[in-house]
């Protein structure tokens, strides 16, 4: 692409290095810039700035947050028995998104995984099995993507939590609702028998 | 969407406003913003901020450029004896990405649509008569859309020119190269029968 100004040809390359954004788009995107109000692009970068120096991360939890504890670790309709453990903020939205869960969260920042040099050190379990060890949690939730690393994870985690009085669970397994069977990958399809669940008359 | 985070969710917003962009691929933006560097962040925003004050546009063409004129205005290897008059910025860049031509060019900002208010007065037009009066300019070839604002501007344009002698040409209009015939639409199809071009040996 032939920009005549080094300017713009700026600007479009740093929305190109956003991802899933690719050079017509990103083009589109500083024609958008270039075009608006000096005002929009201060807005703009505002947020941007505003976000990256003042956001925190609960003390409790890792969720983002604008104070020392979330929203959700501080709000007195959720379940303190109840504790989520999640890879990271995106599972956490996924699963507030579907508004079923109503206990607390623990982010644990990565999952365990030796190929791409992540050790247990690098996920916060030390607050994990703090939390546990407290009187008025009863469960931890294992939500983590099934992979390997999900499963190293879990197994990981059950070690370190093998002294502590508490019930772990794992989100269940098993064909998608809604979907045709035949499209099920074999492994999900082959688990989902091995680990079939009593009908509910 | 619940967003735990003000700041965050500021972000999102800002995203979601430009063209294109959705409330989802936002907050994937906002999270890849997040979990970057602060360099990067504020290269980003110097990006933006750049361009926004310091882009300007070209005094012969209206162009963008970081100069008084363009690159394409100041290049000894453009013929100046031929105008390319577009609508706009990424007309412009259209045809530049084409390699077919090597005049220079003229943006008029808009084209004449009274439906949406937009006047004669609204588009550079004194300067392109200006610049046709010049006796180095042979031919204006009228780039714009195909549409009932560009008839609309080229016949405007071309009482305003009657008086200079210049030639005014139009890019050829017909059935898309590459295209099954088949696909076109009835007016592209039937234009095209009657300003057939003879066939050349």
């Amino acid at each position: 692409m032939n920009i005549s100004s080094k300017l713009l040809s700026d600007v479009v390359d740093v929305f190109a290095s956003l991802p899933g954004i690719g050079k017509k788009t990103a083009l589109r995107l500083a024609l958008h810039m270039l075009n608006s109000d000096e005002a929009y692009t201060i807005d703009f970068c505002t947020a941007l700035a505003d976000m990256k120096a003042n956001i925190r991360f609960c003390q409790q939890c890792n969720n983002i947050s604008d104070q020392d504890l979330c929203s959700i670790c501080v709000s007195p309709r959720r379940d303190p028995s109840l504790i989520c453990v999640v890879e990271n903020l995106k599972d956490l939205m996924a699963i507030e998104n579907t508004g079923h869960y109503q206990g607390l969260y623990h982010i644990l920042g990565a999952l365990i995984s030796p190929i791409d040099g992540i050790g247990p050190e690098q996920l916060d379990i030390p607050k994990l099995v703090e939390r546990a060890a407290k009187p008025e949690t009863k469960e931890l939730i294992m939500a983590v993507s099934p992979s390997i690393e999900g499963e190293t994870t879990i197994f990981y985690l059950s070690k370190q939590l093998a002294d502590i009085d508490v019930k772990i669970s794992n989100i269940a397994r098993g064909v998608s609702f809604g979907g045709e069977l035949h499209y099920a990958d074999e492994i999900t399809l082959g688990r989902s028998i091995l680990s079939r669940t009593p009908y509910q008359k």
